[in-house]
């Protein structure tokens, strides 16, 4: 016999800076019974969850006693007769964020992908992040959705979260970009050119204004920038866009600085599409899930190879410990109180 | 010895529909002399020209006296060594818009393209259309741009234009598409229909605000557009990006509502870019340059196939004679009097 942890909403957030009173923990014995597991189905037990920022969209419309669901790490306790997955073994997935649960691998969202051939039990979190959703956005969001030419310049916003540090280095590494990355403060910006793959980083808390961050950037790149990788949204859109060279790309990833914002106040940003005939130019929406599926490239192939040659050099993760610490790791992702990769462990 | 006549911009012409009085012709005595022509050009008689809604930018900026460029189609008259023009070679090209000039072909912006396989002195103005920019703009513009998948729902603006009538025909033709085109009053919306591969038309003058547009299209497509061919801007482009679906693209190729504004008068549309992560959408602004030129795709080669077969049936052109016409063609693609594609003929 066990207990079981599960993470609810406690109410709905409609804006604002979630916190800890929003959520819920509730506890509930769980008898682990083989009987109990439909055949093809493992039971679970999780080893790590995430906190993303595009989790404030579903706490924004769910209501009271919804489960949070997201990306995890776990490891399988038992499998009826599924021969993908053994005891013992550990896995990524998107699921409801209750630590021991029965799971049909074939009905989860994004399905389970394996990390034992990756990661040990000791860089296991690491499945959230550089295996796992954010390293597929990276991945795709750069070589499919951008498609990068050798030399090119990048602008990427968040830089320093556990996206845009990827990017970075994926641009660099694979392309030989000139990589340009905005954070928050000045000790943000010193870690990203720290991390060797940032030839120039903005403060973007030293700007209100796109007039003033087009300024900044222009300083950054005088003859433009020729991809946006868009994590902030607002004025930073504003700035890259017009900062944007002919043929310029820009991926729409995230939007974290619009997330707070309730339904009534204003959002949005002017384009001139006229303009954008002449320079040829392209915006575009997308989700890491045909890459993290492999429907689309070979993410983690391509990403096991840089991982062990070496030459991924990440900003360290943020590590909260304990279901019930999920909600001040989620509220740090809006504070700027963090760096990396926001992951909380469970026992 | 011959007589060239030549159009100018008599002044330039920051807002409002162009006049006749905004332009001027010329005439200079042209001595047909085989020792003028340099060493692989080519001395030229032009056929006919082009009248296109982009060449309005053109226009704004320009200065008195500057001859009007844009695409023509022509004749050889004597060739200095080229071994890819013969006398009597009828062809495509943007010039200078001077009736009898030498040119030399490598230093065209687009090249000069050879009509002679596909078209008869007779049907010569397909070269400014179906076998010129807007046959290129349209065939790059859906198969490349818009990447359509079978049985897709496209909408189309300006439907009744020489680019926006080809597209519906094409995305009927090769993808199967449910294709709805917007034109100007009933009549240009029976003659879309009659054309027999448009499945609806709206009239856009019966519309003045992008909710009133949208209302109209979400008659014709319930369950919204896949793509949106974008010739118009303003109100078109706001009811056509909130009829879109998820994975919907929008292929920028004109902005004919914005080319008479002056500088000082508002121009935009805004975007909510959060709302297009999870839609997977995506803008694009293209021009014809790539295809024209064969550097992408197989314009000619396909777009000979489909009108050898007898397959293209597009609105009736819409024709001027003589140079001195050629302000009052470009005058009608604005006042929205005309079908199709203008064409000048020179005699």
């Amino acid at each position: 016999m066990s207990f079981a942890q599960t993470l609810s909403l406690a109410r709905p957030i409609p804006s604002g800076i979630p916190s800890a009173d929003d959520f819920s923990v509730s506890t509930a014995e769980t008898i682990l019974n083989s009987t109990d597991i439909p055949e093809g189905s493992v039971l679970v037990k999780l080893t790590a969850l995430s906190a993303d920022p595009y989790m404030r969209s579903g706490v924004k419309t769910g209501k009271a006693g919804d489960v949070i669901r997201g990306f995890v790490t776990g490891t399988i306790v038992e499998s009826n007769g599924n021969s993908s997955w053994s005891v013992g073994d550990t896995f990524g997935a998107h699921l409801p964020f209750t630590s021991i649960q029965v799971v049909d691998p074939a009905k989860t969202a994004f399905g389970m992908w394996p990390l034992k051939n990756f990661l040990t039990e000791q860089n296991i979190q690491l499945g959230l992040g550089l295996f796992g959703m954010p390293g597929s956005t990276a991945y795709g969001g750069l070589i499919d959705i951008l498609q990068p030419l050798q030399g090119e310049t990048i602008f990427i916003s968040a830089a320093s979260g556990a996206v845009g540090s990827l990017v970075g280095l994926l641009a660099k590494k694979m392309y030989n970009c000139r990589v340009i990355g905005s954070a928050g403060g000045p000790e943000k910006c010193k870690v990203l050119l720290d991390l060797g793959y940032f030839d120039a980083a903005l403060d973007y808390k030293q700007h209100s204004t796109a007039d003033s961050l087009t300024e900044s950037l222009k300083k950054a790149a005088p003859d433009g920038i020729d991809m946006y990788f868009e994590n902030v949204g607002g004025i930073h859109f504003d700035a890259a866009f017009r900062s944007l060279r002919t043929k310029g790309r820009i991926a729409i990833c995230g939007c974290i600085s619009q997330y707070n914002k309730g339904a009534d106040e204003p959002s949005g940003n002017t384009i001139d599409i006229s303009a954008m005939i002449y320079t040829q130019q392209r915006i575009q929406g997308f989700l890491c899930g045909e890459y993290l599926k492999g429907a689309k490239l070979n993410f983690f192939e391509d990403i096991a190879r840089l991982y062990s040659s070496g030459q991924i050099k990440l900003p360290s993760d943020t590590v909260f410990n304990g279901i019930e610490s999920w909600p001040e790791g989620f509220a740090s992702l809006f504070t700027g109180k963090k760096m990396g990769k926001v992951v909380v462990k469970l026992s």
